[in-house]
């Protein structure tokens, strides 16, 4: 096989400038782009294929702890949200509000809302819906015999950003937000960390992106909730990302919205609520963790396609035979498993040079491409690329050209190989850069302004203030533009001081900067 | 096994009142509830579960022609809707308008729009997207090789109706909206009655709910579009239920959007667009096309649960057995396919008589309700129900007794024969409700007024008329309350006179009353 020497690298480097190189594997990969609507992306079908894919992956993952699926509605009344301070406080600022229900041209033909069709109560576009979905639980929640009662919807939301960031942070975007209530506190929160464990077992299992699951501080809380937990993953640059969330709510909710149940003994009983969530920005944690200089590497539990196969088409007498061998392959392929689901084969016989075409799947990420000329042919082999080691010693693609038996058969552990592959070197990474030696605020500024290191995470001893003593530290950490992020879940008991307040401190927690 | 002779059937009978009956059977059913939020409904599991079901199999469907899933905002610029005179005459009417970003206090406490917060452009909730689409398609399509383009998303839409009906007719709705665009006009054309196929497809063999495909007569058009194709099914009280349309748009969106591209010589040119949904409302049609007088009945294609396995407990020694006997039985079933997917098997073990646990699912119409007492187990065997022939002529339920393992082994063959026998009972009443044998607006008013007799559709020989000679025939049909639904695609050559004009007649259209 001819094999093209020419790397079609992006035109922005990792260690250049990673946010200008985010943006450009979205374009290379056709994930995604700009809507020409304020803050809001078009997913193309590069980009929602991996969503699909995590969509089902999660939503088994969802019913199998007991969840149904229901629908809600998108508009919130505002009497809803006047209900719960906090929440309200912490979601204002950024909600679509729709005021009218009718147009009508003004005097110049343009369109304007028509002042004649003005709502009464003017509704919300959800930005999550603990308030709509609590109506409903009052609503179904009578007796003890009722709980708990576990519902997820699949849904977008919309929270009006100022700087939007695609995947990361837009206007619009999609979730599955989970919602459920309980008879008491404990049960309460073990689901909530019930919950989060499953957000683990989906980052580090279906994503490939190993992460810290963990307590949020009391700063960090979702507005209205006890406690926020959250699956924090480590960004090639060192931010954090916080890709999962899951909240034990208290009887907040439950008290602003009315969920009460009568006991065995009959006395009346508010409930304890849950909910959580995690979206599309799960996608910029893939890309993010996993992307290279070539483009995006996507784990093949998530891959739109695994496996692609390219026939080196000539145009001339003999692509009918090359195709027909290559379809054999494909079908072969396509009736293997993996991950508990048929392969994902694609033979991509467009026309077009087999280099360029190549590249495009290597900028998509595809985790196995197959390239197939006619001495493959002839000699019963193929040319095959794993994406996630794609570069020999010498610079050159890193063929491997097994027979085409071997490449069937083989299959199935090459996908199980390259994901293992992918996890192993985003949590070597990850666990490299993380520092636990620092104990004072100096020693964090110099690591955080040295730029010959990688910035990382550092875990700190930290006494768990709260209050003002708290409000203090969040300024302190945001002069050197960092945050507080979790405090692990397996975290060991602490001796030393605070590293913030001096006070004897009481667990470890991460400082990062953020997306 | 004691079979329990009460016959909880709903209410309110379909002959008596259909729409209250309706109403009854989505309480019954625990499908869905009204929210609170005007002309929004929560879809509670056993509703979502079937949506769940409509999706994966049209999904299917719709990716098997050539379709990739995308997602497109759900805001629109008032500006997009100004590009199509038609379109927005449409629309405008019943639009959800957002025109602020922010919410604050006002002097009494009380959430208001942030007048500092008012958009420069207020943008639309999307009612359909071809507007927005179309932004996106302009930017995809540059050469003749980039065409056809063929998308598809799964999203909610918003059109703000006067009177609503949960499932037919809601503020909120969920559907799927294709998009496509080709070179040319007959391309297109083929492409719209691909999809109608699909659609017909789906209504027949996935929901079982017989349908007419044709062309909907001009008045009927979807507003922007020069042809739209729709499914008709006939609901059991006559009424003609629009559950799928597919439309040619012609060029009117590539001209609004500047679709455009470069043919194969050098020029530019226009694209032709298609656009074709269906929504949650298909949920309506399986109800008022399977539901009977004891509740919903739903096919085994699209059941959240196909076989539910209730054991007759008695809260004491002998339960564990029983438990254990069904739970194996569970195992084999869950093992088997059918549809081309593993079996959907419910045991419930929940407290509570065997008698009101039938009944909850004969009310949500699962397709097998399997019941086990303790001598069934002591003999092998269980008493199976089939929901669509559920009455012995004796009038009480019709149990078969099979053995343990002739359940088991049966139950794909059983769902097979549940799911023809859906629909040929609706295909045979809809057939013999159809009248083909009236040539006079007298007689179409005779027959719509005489009680009598079921007043199905009547197909009437149609000159095909346009402008004002069609709005008179609305206006006409208007007074009866009759509507024109569509031409059969496989509408034979028509001689004779219209009924409506008198002109000759050139095709055969349906009329009747509808949803």
């Amino acid at each position: 096989m001819f094999v093209s020497n020419i790397r079609h690298a992006l035109n922005v480097k990792r260690a250049d400038d990673f946010a200008q190189w985010y943006q450009e594997v979205i374009s290379a990969a056709d994930l995604a782009e700009e809507s020409g609507v304020r803050g809001c992306m078009v997913i193309k079908p590069w980009g929602y294929g991996i969503w699909e894919r995590i969509q089902r992956l999660l939503d088994d993952r969802i019913k199998n702890t007991g969840h149904d699926n229901c629908y809600f509605p998108i508009f919130i009344p505002l009497a809803n949200f006047e209900r719960e301070a906090e929440h309200v406080d912490g979601f204002a600022k950024e909600m679509a509000v729709v005021t009218h229900h009718r147009l009508i041209q003004d005097q110049k033909g343009k369109l304007v809302p028509d002042p004649a069709a003005k709502l009464e109560e003017p509704l919300v576009v959800r930005p999550t819906s603990e308030t709509i979905i609590g109506d409903a639980m009052a609503r179904w929640v009578q007796s003890w015999r009722d709980l708990p009662l576990k519902t997820n919807q699949w849904a977008n939301v919309v929270r009006w950003e100022m700087r939007t960031r695609m995947f990361l942070r837009t206007s619009e975007f999609l979730w599955q937000e989970g919602h459920t209530a309980h008879a008491d506190a404990a049960e309460a929160k073990e689901h909530t960390l019930r919950m989060l464990e499953v957000y683990r077992a989906c980052a580090e299992e279906d994503l490939a992106m190993p992460v810290i699951a963990g307590e949020k501080p009391e700063n960090e809380r979702f507005p209205g909730a006890v406690e926020t937990w959250s699956i924090e993953a480590m960004m090639q640059d060192g931010k954090a990302l916080q890709a999962g969330t899951s909240h034990y709510l208290g009887t907040n909710f439950a008290e602003a919205s009315g969920i009460r149940y009568q006991d065995p003994e009959g006395s009346q009983q508010l409930c304890h609520t849950t909910s959580w969530g995690v979206s599309t920005r799960m996608i910029g944690g893939v890309i993010m963790t996993h992307g290279d200089d070539d483009g995006l590497r996507v784990p093949p539990t998530i891959a739109p396609r695994q496996v692609v196969i390219l026939p080196m088409l000539r145009g001339k007498e003999g692509d009918d035979a090359l195709i027909e061998y290559c379809q054999s392959l494909h079908d072969q392929l396509a009736k293997q498993s993996a991950f508990g689901e048929r392969l994902r084969v694609l033979l991509d016989t467009r026309p077009g040079k087999a280099a360029a075409k190549r590249w495009d799947y290597v900028r998509k990420g595809a985790p196995v491409i197959i390239e197939v000329g006619g001495r493959d042919m002839d000699n019963d082999v193929v040319s095959l690329l794993r994406r996630d080691q794609m570069w020999a010693e010498n610079g050159k693609p890193d063929f491997q050209t097994p027979t085409r038996e071997e490449a069937a058969n083989g299959m199935q552990e090459l996908l199980y190989a390259i994901q293992a592959n992918l996890f192993q070197q985003a949590k070597e990474r990850r666990d490299a850069n993380i520092r636990t030696d620092i104990t004072d605020i100096e020693g964090l500024k110099e690591h955080f302004a040295d730029t010959a290191v990688h910035p990382g995470w550092v875990q700190v001893a930290w006494s768990k203030p709260t209050g003002a003593d708290l409000d203090a530290v969040v300024e302190t950490l945001k002069d050197m533009k960092l945050t507080v992020r979790n405090v692990p879940m397996d975290d060991t008991p602490t001796t030393g001081a605070c590293i913030f307040t001096g006070a004897p401190a009481v667990e470890r927690i991460y400082v990062a900067k953020a997306y």
